[in-house]
């Protein structure tokens, strides 16, 4: 291995070194170009790369065993009453942490002026502090690499999966619960200019958050980064790979994934770029949605019982609590709650090419938890379960399509948790497959538009625009995964 | 005055004409360039254009006056035991109409982490039903022109200024109060692909605001467009000549004129725009902002009289009620409540070149209305009166560089008000100052950063970036009211 040249664009900011002097053209400070298109292209060429400087890609689902038997975690549900510093706020009944930091769970009133469901109430985490899940890069051979950690996170069906380089709320990285520092934090917080490649706040499950959001950051280095125990170095291409398993790369790492630049070969799409910012407009203003916050104790419909908060009809989630004995986290034991999706879910994305150009299909999703309405979502995202009572147009669209896909049309399918650390076993296949006219038309119905791969990359530049379901989906384009 | 060619890019669109077959290659429907440039460089020729097919500039003044005197407006501040329809609800106090329609006066608790202010109570107006404000483009002789309308709005000092063609809020143009139909309006909502220049939601004021938004297009056409005795067409380079004056383009226009796309010659900048975009991320991160809506009878501080609402200390705003009659409006009379700031505000960007190339010092502000935290303000906005008590650090940074500024140094000056439907005499200085070093260093403080005019424009082609009052001043920059 040797060492990388100084990648382009991560010179030393102008302003901290050349002089500023007024001339008769203004200030002679050096400037930047506003784009730098080589980002782009090393990360294309790292997804191309499967052979990387660290580990094998086959070495990685052991060496995740491995990292899992070299600590000693175990996690089982506990009921509330054994959970510690957690409590069932008087009158609301909001369940809060006596720091008032981490998060609560509260409630939700939804109206809405369409669709099956006009009114409901629900329970709902709120987490108003936004953490960091941020990726360090690093050039080996000439080729961009991820450093990765193997982390356990209390709600993974697995315990173990591969997680960012740092992956830390506020409450984590300022020491609320007074733990050990988070390794490799300062390459983001403290970046300098030309080392950041993405920095954005984007949305996280709009259905179980309000208004939830997390700054997925990538970040470039040319440092010697001494390597911890639970870290490797993977090629993008790798990290397709192993989305090829079920549960090995987590959400988290999914999201910061979606957000890379990655050089694609396409200037024309179905819409333009105006044309597809003006759809979203449009779907964003003709909903009518009314979000109100209620207390936990006025969720009509919701039931607390000594183990959880769920539904007679078994619909939905459940709010559950865990206890954790860890040694690898920050601390080495806690206890919290979790919500746990109830039946696996099904997230798919319909691809065609339209003279030659590789489309996917949105759909612009109402989530009560939202910041702004609606986001773009994949075709399908649902529970089929929760669905069984309803016929017609009443079905979500294109689910009746996917649970019926011909084994041939399946260009990609694993099976993906989302976040670990507040949700339990929250599974749902993930797929995406071709279609044809007559399955999904070039003009699909009211709320569904064809776009492009590389217009979701526009987008994500941007928070609240794609939602992390369709973040991770698009996470399986940007590292091949998933070529199209 | 000859027919315009059709300009670039208003093409039918591709799916609705062309059969959809599947081939080897995937489906062949035409596809559609990503971006187009051309518009770009037709509203940048329109700025330069100050000579139109329709009034002389300098006629515009006279012919507002002339429509002002062919209807007959009266508006007259009445106690709210008079406004028609709205009541004070019991329990919460809050303002409200009977149809539930229009928009509620009700109340805001907001805590932040730093500043002078760290927890305040106010009343706000919440209006979530999203607007659209509208102007229809047309080429006469090769140059774009704005089909801009002789409005009255209650709140404006001079009753009548320019507004955008359209103007319309739903509970309008649904005919919640049973009134006209809102003329052109179907260029708006029935607008086809190709035609949209430019659609996104923007901001309004967050200090008086809940996550309030309108739509803000420019749509163009081809086709004749019969004129209305209250509608000229304008080029931008005479809205910019207009927007020297005082009180003549209404804020609506104002603010829809920021998104017009203009070619500027500007591939560089102090910082790239990934640095920006990642500045803004930090910001929106750093600040623990916590907003909760309250009844309007829980804010304390605030004193509720027959004629207004209103702090003791008279700073800020004040809530009150008006009565309006009118005869070129979609109804002829009513009531309804506004918000009067107190004492004229100042909002002032500061303008250097650095390598020649035009930067403006932005302010990364938090308004306790704001979806998302923060959101590129101008380097000044406040009222004075409101912080005559603070010393120091304490007072907003360079408010008195600005109130000092030497005229030499005043590359604009104009008083503009804010939107007349719902605010009352809501006035501000706008100005556009040149600096050097020593007043505003290259690396300036905290929560400011320089950024180019095409940065700004850049991202207003996204909602929540850049607020109200910037978006005045770069709609200055725009239609070259302020060259720099």
């Amino acid at each position: 291995m040797t060492p990388a040249p100084a990648p382009a664009g991560t010179t030393a900011p102008a302003t901290s070194t050349a002089p500023a002097t007024d001339t008769a053209h203004g200030t002679a400070v050096p400037l930047r170009p506003r784009n730098d298109p080589s980002a782009a292209r090393r990360f294309a060429l790292s997804a191309r790369t499967t052979k990387g400087a660290g580990p094998r890609t086959e070495d990685v689902p052991d060496w995740l065993d491995a990292r899992a038997e070299a600590h000693h975690f175990r996690v089982e549900p506990i009921p509330f009453d054994r959970l510690d510093g957690w409590s069932f706020e008087d009158g609301t009944g909001n369940l809060v942490h006596r720091s008032g930091r981490f998060f609560t769970i509260e409630g939700l009133h939804v109206t809405r002026d369409e669709g099956p469901f006009r009114e409901w109430r629900q329970p709902v985490i709120d987490q108003p502090e936004v953490g960091i899940l941020g990726i360090l890069v690093k050039e080996f051979d000439g080729v961009l690499h991820c450093l990765m950690q193997a982390k356990m996170e209390p709600g993974n069906p697995n315990l173990l999966q591969l997680s960012p380089t740092v992956q830390a709320t506020r409450s984590n990285y300022t020491k609320v619960h007074g733990g050990a520092a988070v390794r490799y934090l300062e390459h983001f917080t403290d970046a300098r200019p030309g080392q950041v490649v993405a920095d954005v706040l984007q949305s996280e499950h709009g259905a179980w958050f309000l208004r939830k959001s997390n700054r997925n950051m990538i970040v470039e280095t040319t440092e010697d980064v001494p390597l911890g125990d639970d870290f490797c170095w993977l090629t993008l291409g790798q990290l397709g790979e192993l989305l090829r398993h079920d549960n090995v790369v987590n959400m988290d790492a999914r999201t910061v994934l979606a957000c890379a630049p990655i050089e694609r070969d396409e200037d024309s799409a179905l819409h333009s770029d105006t044309e597809l910012r003006s759809w979203i407009t449009a779907e964003r203003s003709r909903h009518d949605v009314r979000v109100r916050r209620i207390p936990l104790a006025d969720t009509d419909g919701w039931e607390r019982g000594p183990h959880s908060i769920d539904r007679p009809d078994g619909r939905y989630f459940r709010v559950m609590a865990v206890s954790v004995q860890a040694a690898s986290r920050e601390v080495t034991s806690w206890t919290q709650p979790l919500v746990q999706p109830l039946g696996l879910g099904v997230t798919a994305l319909l691809t065609r090419r339209f003279s030659g150009v590789p489309h996917v299909l949105v759909h612009a999703r109402v989530e009560g938890g939202f910041l702004d309405t609606i986001e773009l979502a994949p075709t399908v995202q649902c529970t089929p379960e929760n669905y069984t009572s309803l016929t017609g147009a009443d079905r979500p669209p294109f689910l009746d399509l996917v649970l019926g896909a011909d084994p041939g049309q399946v260009r990609y399918e694993a099976v993906h948790s989302e976040e670990g650390g507040r949700f339990y076993h929250a599974e749902s296949r993930y797929l995406i497959m071709d279609v044809d006219e007559e399955q999904a038309p070039a003009d699909p119905p009211p709320g569904y538009r064809w776009v492009t791969p590389g217009q979701l990359s526009s987008l994500v530049r941007h928070g609240h625009y794609v939602n992390v379901q369709a973040r991770s989906l698009l996470a399986c384009l940007n590292t091949l995964a998933a070529p199209c």
